[in-house]
C-alpha cells in the first residue's frame, strides 16, 4: 500500500527533469520501476533521433510510463514532435507558455502534460490552456528558477485557483524527505517534485564531486552569473562553493563567451567545451576543473546526507510520509 | 479540544511582536484571550516605564499569560529590566545573540525565552544559551527578515539540530491559514508564529489604509529601501505599493534622512515625523500621505481576504487544522 498516486502512477513523487543527461534512461528507469514520475530531460536543441534513442533506451529498461521534459526557451519544434510521436506519458514543460494547441495535439497522442510554473499568474494561463497537472516550482528550488514565492504561501494560492478543476498540484522546491512531502500535502498540493535529492542518487549521471558536495554542502544561493550568454535572463539556484563565493559579484556585462574553457563535456552525445561560467554541471564524462562548475541545488541539501539508490528515494518519501502522518497526525487530532 | 498547546498555552500559535504599536495591549489581550501565545512590542529606544504602562494596561484587559518581543538591535537593557520585573510569560527576542546570561535573568524572574533566528547556526547559540524554546523565521516573512531560506528546508533542519531536547520549534514565515499550520507541523515544528495575518485583525493598531491595502493586494517584495538610516542592513519584505514600484531601485546612499516629511504619527507616546523611506508602517494616529508609507507583509497575504477579529484568526487556525488533518491525513494511510 502506498501513498495516493496521481496521472495513473503508484505515488505522487515526481523525479524532476534534470539538467542534460543526469536524469537519463538509467536514473529515469530507476525512478519509473520505483512507481513514481520520471522525467527524461530533452537535449536544448532540435535533434529529435537522438531524443528517440534516448527514450527507446529507456523503455528498454522500463517496462513503466514515464515522461520527457522540455525547456520551451530552447528550440524544441521537432523534440516536441518525438515525443508525442513516442507517446510518452506525460510531457513536462518549462519556462515559456502552455497554449491549448500543445495541449490539444499532446492529448490527441495521448500524452498527459504537466507544466512547471512559478506564479499564480503563470498557474491561471496553463489551467486555461488545459493542461492535466501543475508543479509549482517554490523559491527554494534549485537549478534554474522561475519561482518568485516559497512554497508555503505559493501552493495554497495555486490550490485556491484550480479550486475543484480536479488537476493535481505538484509542490516542487526544497523538498527532500517525507516532512516536505507531507508539508506540500498539508497545503493542498498532491503531490511533490524534487530534483537535488534526485541527482544526488547512484543512477544519476552527475559527476561524482557533485554529488559528494551535495552531501557535503548545506548552503546555496540565487545567482545569474552562470550561463547568460546562452541563456539571459533564467536566474538559477546553486551551491555556494568557494568558486562561487570568489565570483557571486560577477559583473552585469560579463559572461561566459569570453571566459576561458575549463572542462570538457559530452552532452547528449556531443562534445562541449566548458567554458568558466557556463550553466552546464558536470556529469560524469566531464574533465577538467570540475570545482569550478556550477552545482545546481534546492535550499534542501542541507538535508540530504547520502547518496541513495533512487528507488530507496521513493521508498523512503512513501513509507516516511505515512510514519509521519501516523505518528504525528493520526492519534490525537 | 484544541490543537497541541506549547509552553504552557493552550495553542502552538504566537502573535508576532509587530512594528511600533501595532500588536499593542487591545491586540494582544484579544489573542491572549483565545488561548495563543500574545506578544506586546517594546518600545525601540529605552523606556521602561512606558513599557509597563503596556503591560499593565494589557494585564487588565487579560487574565491570561502574554509575553514582550524586544529587538536587540536597539537599545534595551532597561526595557528588558522591566519585562523580566512584571514577569510576563514570554520574553521575545530577535536581531541580535541572545546570551546565557539573559536566559539566565529570565529564568529567575520565571519568564521563558524564546528568540526568533533565520538560520541553523543561530539556532544553535540559541539553543546553547538555554532558550526554552526557537521561532524559525523564513525567507517569506514580511517586515524585518532575517532568515534566508524559505520554512520548508530551514524547519526541518532546526528540528534535526535540535533533536531530541524537548525545546519547540516555531515556523514563522508566509503562515496564515490551517494549511500552513499543518505544513509547519509536519516539517517538525510544534507551533507557527503569524504577523501579517494579525496585522489583519479589527484589534490590530495598523492605519485602516494598511490592513485594507493587505486585504486587496498579494505581492510582496524583500528590500532594503526602508529606514536604512534608523536600522542600516535590516531588510525587510513589503508589500508592491505603486510607491514601493516607484523606488524600489533607491540609490544605495539614499535613505530617509534626507528626504522630506511625509506626514506624522504617534508613536509608543512619542509625537514623530514621519519622512520619506521611513521603516515606520502607519498606525491609527498616523496623517499625511499614508499611501507612501511603508507596509510589511509576508507572502502569505495573498491569502488574506478579509479583516476578523482576532480570536477568529486563532479559531480558524485551530479547528480548521483539525477539520484538514482530519479529512486529508486521518481517513486513508
Amino acid at each position: 500500500m502506498g501513498w495516493r498516486g496521481i496521472l495513473g502512477f503508484d505515488y505522487g513523487i515526481v523525479q524532476a527533469p534534470l539538467g542534460p543527461d543526469i536524469s537519463g534512461p538509467e536514473l529515469v528507469a530507476a525512478v519509473a520501476n520505483a512507481g513514481a514520475i520520471a522525467i527524461l530531460r530533452a537535449p536544448d536543441w532540435e535533434c529529435p533521433d537522438y531524443l528517440r534513442e534516448l527514450i527507446r533506451k529507456t523503455k528498454s529498461l522500463t517496462n513503466k510510463p514515464f515522461g520527457v521534459g522540455i525547456v520551451m526557451a530552447f528550440p524544441h519544434k521537432h523534440n516536441l514532435k518525438c515525443v508525442l510521436e513516442e507517446k510518452v506519458a506525460i510531457l513536462q514543460l518549462y519556462w515559456g507558455q502552455v497554449t491549448e494547441d500543445i495541449v490539444f495535439q499532446a492529448h490527441q497522442a495521448g500524452v498527459k502534460v504537466v507544466p512547471q510554473i512559478g506564479s499564480v499568474e503563470e498557474a491561471k494561463h496553463a489551467v486555461d490552456a488545459g493542461v492535466d497537472a501543475i508543479i509549482v516550482q517554490g523559491h527554494e528550488a534549485g537549478g534554474h528558477v522561475i519561482g518568485q514565492e516559497a512554497l508555503v504561501a505559493l501552493v495554497p494560492r495555486v490550490v485556491d485557483l484550480i479550486g475543484s478543476r480536479g488537476i493535481p498540484v505538484i509542490a516542487a522546491g526544497g523538498i527532500v524527505d517525507e516532512r516536505g512531502y507531507v508539508a506540500a500535502l498539508a497545503l493542498g498540493a498532491q503531490g511533490v517534485c524534487l530534483g537535488t535529492r534526485f541527482v544526488a542518487t547512484e543512477e544519476s549521471y552527475a559527476h561524482p564531486e557533485y554529488k559528494k558536495k551535495l552531501v557535503e554542502m548545506s548552503n546555496t544561493e540565487y545567482t545569474n552569473i552562470y550561463g547568460r550568454a546562452r541563456w539571459p535572463g533564467a536566474p538559477h539556484r546553486v551551491l555556494k562553493t568557494p568558486f562561487f563565493l570568489e565570483w557571486r559579484n560577477l559583473p552585469d556585462h560579463e559572461n561566459e563567451a569570453s571566459q576561458p574553457v575549463i572542462g570538457r563535456s559530452t552532452i547528449h552525445g556531443m562534445e562541449k567545451e566548458i567554458p568558466r561560467f557556463a550553466g552546464t554541471i558536470p556529469n560524469k564524462t566531464t574533465t577538467g576543473d570540475i570545482e569550478s562548475m556550477v552545482m545546481y541545488a534546492g535550499e534542501g541539501v542541507g538535508l540530504i546526507e547520502d547518496i541513495l539508490p533512487a528507488a530507496q528515494v521513493v521508498k523512503r518519501l512513501v513509507e516516511g510520509a505515512q510514519n509521519l502522518i501516523q505518528q504525528r497526525f493520526t492519534s490525537s487530532v
